[in-house]
């Protein structure tokens, strides 16, 4: 029996390893939509490989592009906003959620409102609109997967287990690049992208390397898996092969392990409750050897406690903290301010005035994250 | 609701940690039958802080003791090995089956038959009767949770996942206090005995240092989780803080960490399948440091390998290689054989000569052990 799927930017990462492993058992899927931003070439092929029922440009420039590409092959095309959420809003069992920052906020929502499953490979969702999501969640009876591998890796430690028996749930952190580097005034984006274990992007590798990334998946986490923010630590594993812990009140501790490959955690969210092959290498520890722990260090990375305070305070606080560190991290790549200022910026815009109201919907999630924005620029250009 | 309990070998180890765990929520349990060997004073204080219905010691010369030592508490006494099958066939909710050796069986397959959960922490159990004690199992409806740190990790990697997802079953191992020690003929009794990381007897931990210890494990892991031996691999881990781990068929692995503590796994039983406060410590890895893994040496430690080869034979094998194992330990901490020749000893009895037939019974288990000792010590008098 085939199982239906639509694919929120079928183009990225998350989007294409989805597809990668879908190829491999493709008379088991019915490909309902792809969407991208204006990729058009790539999502053409995608569409007509996969046999896509539609194929959207988030872009409405790129949409007579697509229909060309489509012509004659019985593929809806559609573009824009509006067309993305329409799509998203199509019945099916399971959606990829793998737009990136906030533009895929809407056409989430619209797939948390048919009810299906949602693997969300979209941060910028829970950590901005995290409340406003959760209560959709609850009342559309969506189920939420989380494809991130260190929120996955703690849904798979929960899987026999009740969140009421959990002691503490450990994220780890890579620490980034630059963990042991001494100065880091002088930290140049070319240093700051370089990531020991994952290839990222340029934003997410800065957010590596600030331990922002931690910090956003901290305040994820604590919409996720109903447990206390006292109970949820971070603890540095450069290695990055432990992905994540669950701690339980007898002493257990369950672990998720695995290579640094996107199409593990994916492969878990679309089997899920059962798993399916992946062509991933086996986890062969003799040769790694080691694997190392440490505390992080909060004096020098302020990114998580300023994340654990954001999460703390509720409200819009998490939403201006993710909005300010995305400015502070496009002004770091443009060499505007150095890496340092990263978290101070992010900390001023959380602190001095006041934090606009808890949002209660989508639209006043993105009116904060606008508004966010606008502050955290202005307070780049007065320093 | 309080639970109904039965501890085998209530003064061991394994039955104190147990104690202890009720001890704390003494109102949730009623305590029916508690054994020993022969150690009355223990038993009979155990017996009369925990109101049990009897107790009784395997040594039938210790009744009169065990009587006087209970008289006037209203807790019956009994004595023998029949006695000791007569109380493990009473109806509780959960038997913890901690009798050490081949004096276990008999009580292990009483409780078996009463259809109830079982602890199990009697190795020689799995090993020299598998097949016959997992048809009692079967027959008979009842549930086995295994309470050895390794399987019990195994067994909690699992509980979210399906057997047939499985590619490895990773059994970890020390390496015991020899893996490091270049001539292990000259190894005296002290050095094998010197466990790095379980505070454990004397036979155990010489078991641990040649690595039968995880050559019985092995082939308990074989006869508890149905995959194929091809499946269950063993890597040595010298910090023992990854209990055991499972890999599924998309490349998540799950471990099991904690504490080298074994209320752990005995509180994982006692509250299976929810969980109950421990007083252990939690995990600290940061603490910890690193964690080291590498492939075992099966030229310098051939216990693995002759294990694996006795779980392929199957039929009387495994319990051979128990038995002679048993004998060749026996004499190293005599000091009548060096260190080198416990595994010589054990691959001759395996190899030379014709195998008994297959075990069907308890009785022909127990007799095979009793043959397979005295060939082994008749081997170690002629050479």
């Amino acid at each position: 029996m085939s199982r239906s799927i639509s694919i929120l930017g079928a183009t990225g990462s998350v989007g294409t390893s989805t597809l990668d492993l879908i190829r491999r058992d493709a008379k088991d899927w019915r490909v309902v939509a792809l969407t991208a931003n204006c990729n058009v070439a790539e999502l053409a092929a995608l569409a007509k490989e996969f046999r896509a029922e539609i194929a959207v440009v988030a872009d409405e420039s790129c949409l007579n592009d697509l229909r060309a590409a489509l012509d004659g092959s019985g593929i809806e095309a559609a573009g824009g906003k509006r067309a993305l959420c329409e799509a998203a809003a199509r019945p099916v069992d399971i959606t990829v959620a793998a737009i990136v920052g906030c533009a895929g906020l809407g056409p989430v929502m619209a797939a948390i409102e048919q009810g299906g499953t949602i693997a969300l490979a979209n941060k910028e969702a829970l950590v901005s609109a995290g409340e406003v999501m959760t209560a959709a969640v609850a009342k559309h009876g969506a189920m939420l997967l989380p494809v991130d591998s260190e929120h996955n890796a703690i849904f798979q430690c929960l899987e026999g287990g009740r969140i009421e028996d959990v002691r503490w749930i450990t994220l780890t952190a890579s620490g980034g690049p630059l963990r042991t580097v001494e100065d880091l005034s002088a930290v140049t984006p070319e240093q700051a992208v370089a990531h020991p274990n994952w290839d990222m992007g340029a934003k997410i590798s800065v957010d590596s390397a600030t331990m922002f990334n931690k910090g956003l998946e901290l305040i994820e986490a604590h919409h996720l898996f109903p447990v206390g923010l006292d109970r949820i630590r971070i603890v540095v594993h450069p290695q990055s092969v432990i992905h994540s812990m669950v701690e339980y009140r007898d002493g257990s501790t369950l672990a998720q392990l695995g290579p640094s490959d996107m199409r593990v955690p994916i492969a878990s969210c679309l089997a899920w409750p059962q798993r399916m092959d992946t062509p991933c290498e086996p986890l062969d520890l003799p040769a790694i050897g080691e694997l190392g722990f440490f505390q992080p260090d909060e004096q020098r990375f302020p990114a998580t406690r300023l994340a654990r305070e954001a999460a703390e305070a509720g409200g819009a606080a998490p939403a201006v903290l993710n909005a300010a560190n995305e400015v502070a991290v496009a002004a770091f790549l443009d060499r505007k301010i150095p890496f340092s200022r990263i978290s101070l910026l992010v900390e001023r815009v959380l602190t001095e005035g006041n934090l606009p109201d808890a949002p209660r919907s989508l639209d006043e999630v993105l009116m904060v994250d606008d508004a966010s924005r606008k502050r955290a620029t202005e307070m780049l250009e007065l320093a």
